[in-house]
């Protein structure tokens, strides 16, 4: 049963279940147009991050969930693309242990999209308390977090109703990519490709019949497994997050190199695989292998992005966006949460409202 | 059919399956004198360490797999005990991007079993060009990796011959901590556990009838889940790999924390829930907590370590090893051990040459 998202406007106001009419299905195709307000409002704020950072080394991420996903990209673009080294924060070494590092070489960047989390906001406080620069990355302005840090980057996804994130969770992963170009040595080199973002996504809203297949095979499964790796493994994690809260499947995302070292063990035909992967870059020959081996051992292989070889390797595959291997994952997710959404309606289950979330969750 | 590991000598040849006398049980078996051993030979080399380190304010560890599960508790020690930064390298940023970071300030730990993983050999050696300082950990005193290393910090294992890693594990951890350890500004202050290491891992080689009950209670299972937090998160992705290459069930290991932003909608009845925690510290009332939240979406729970009050919120529990938070997770493994061998034999498959695996595996 195809639908065409694009068809309803968002109207402020959670939609009946079932049929073509979710919010989530809604929210989805508004990405394009918050894509285009996020860059658009973000973008000239480069200049004000690079002087913030201008005395700092480090790239210290702090996020949970769906925001975690997007801050992995971020450590990845921050190493290959700007020569940054990054890292991932430990909250609990923040909220519950409280140590006393010295951040002051630091740039934190704090990912929350209600910036009302407990935990994200007590970490920004500590890593200020520890010397680090703060930046924010919120969809709410005047949210805790967006109060406290030297930079608030605003995302301009508006009211997201549904509780899966997608138009909040694709406007974080731009507006980390507005970072994180914000520290480049060669600032400027992607602006062509940023500027292909809006229409990149607006294409990923109408996959093709091979999608329909997908939600086919995987309503038939109880495991599912989706791996990926590099530039494009926080889109991974992504798309195995948002299966399994959204559709009450386990799924795992790991890196293939982590897959390897023993997960492999479990691929067998009962198993789903998905890979994901971006349109190039130095990990696609190693996904491809990947594809053969998953598939010799008898796993239904669905893919996400690649190149053409890479959707040959696959039982089914999805093309990406077209943007460069850095900006991939802007837009990478969109087939992931149609194929989402469509599954969880397959299963008769509501897509906007999961069994046991809610949408601002709280850790300490 | 509980069994007694300790009165068979290794004799490093690897056994016949089935029956009491699996490689890997007496492997586990040798854990005591494997981390006297260990301890004895490479706590002596903390100032060395600590002038290697002299000018270095960060912590970057690089590894996979079992390895990777010791580099976790590593980092989280490095914050907590010696208010170090520490981050898990991504390895591809290294072997596929070769991306070019400035890690002059960096202390760089590569750690392997066989030292021969030619993906963290040459992640080492990208590391030294990035200006990096180096330890090695392996187990193997002259691999490549021992010899590309400023300072080799071999464990005192043994050759290990069943696949899934035991005594060679819970040594990786023990020489990371003595490895943190030598950056601490106290040091010395954890001397007097380091001293009571082996004694408390040989009292986790009888662990008790709760034990055998566990195994029951997983064979009735196909999902897993293992969650913990903080110093003791490394050994919940172990316990979580450990029991899903020797028992081929899908395991998946997460926080606490991250467990509550997603994951939680999928526990019910269907699914064990392993909880893993130190004795002492401050992420414990959230795991007696998170004890009651799962029981009470029908998931039994089964406990390692812990205090009183968090083996009295499991249906089963095991205590851990009588030694401080910050060293448990030398022998806190030790009864997940023991749980993983008995169960792959009640399930009728071989521990010691699990499905699909290598003892070496090899990634780029």
């Amino acid at each position: 049963m195809p639908i065409d998202p694009g068809t309803e406007a968002a109207d402020g106001a959670p939609s009946p279940t079932g049929g073509a009419g979710s919010q989530m299905a809604r929210e989805i195709a508004e990405q394009p147009e918050a894509l285009a307000r996020t860059l658009a409002e973000l973008l000239p704020l480069r200049p004000e991050i690079a002087a913030l950072a201008r005395t700092k080394r480090r790239l210290l991420l702090v996020a949970r969930g769906s925001s975690d996903n997007a801050a992995i990209y971020a450590r990845y673009l921050a190493e290959v693309h700007a020569g940054v080294a990054g890292a991932l924060a430990a909250p609990s070494v923040a909220t519950l242990y409280a140590a006393q590092l010295d951040l002051s070489d630091t740039l934190t960047v704090c990912v929350s999209q209600s910036g009302s989390t407990q935990e994200i906001v007590e970490t920004l406080e500590w890593a200020k308390r520890c010397g680090a620069a703060t930046l924010a990355v919120t969809n709410v302005a005047g949210s805790p977090l967006a109060a406290g840090a030297d930079i608030a980057l605003i995302t301009q996804a508006g009211p997201e109703l549904a509780v899966p994130a997608t138009k909040t969770y694709t406007t974080q992963v731009a507006a980390l990519a507005v970072a994180v170009d914000a520290l480049a040595p060669r600032r400027g080199s992607l602006d062509a490709a940023f500027d292909a973002v809006p229409a990149a996504a607006a294409a990923m809203l109408e996959p093709g019949p091979a999608l329909d297949a997908m939600v086919e095979t995987l309503a038939g499964t109880q495991e599912v497994l989706a791996s990926g790796r590099g530039l494009a493994f926080g889109t991974t994690l992504e798309v195995a997050l948002k299966l399994e809260e959204t559709c009450l499947r386990p799924v795992r995302g790991l890196s293939y190199a982590d897959l390897k070292h023993g997960p492999i063990a479990v691929v067998d035909q009962h198993l789903v695989t998905v890979l994901v992967a971006g349109p190039s870059g130095p990990t696609l020959p190693g996904l491809v292998d990947l594809a053969a081996t998953v598939r010799a051992a008898g796993s239904p292989v669905l893919g996400l992005g690649g190149d053409e070889a890479f959707r040959a390797a696959c039982d089914l595959a999805v093309a990406g966006p077209d943007l460069p291997e850095l900006l991939a994952p802007l837009a990478l997710p969109i087939p992931a949460q149609l194929l989402t959404e469509r599954l969880a309606r397959r299963l008769g289950l509501d897509p906007d409202a999961p069994r046991g979330l809610r949408k601002v969750t709280q850790t300490d």
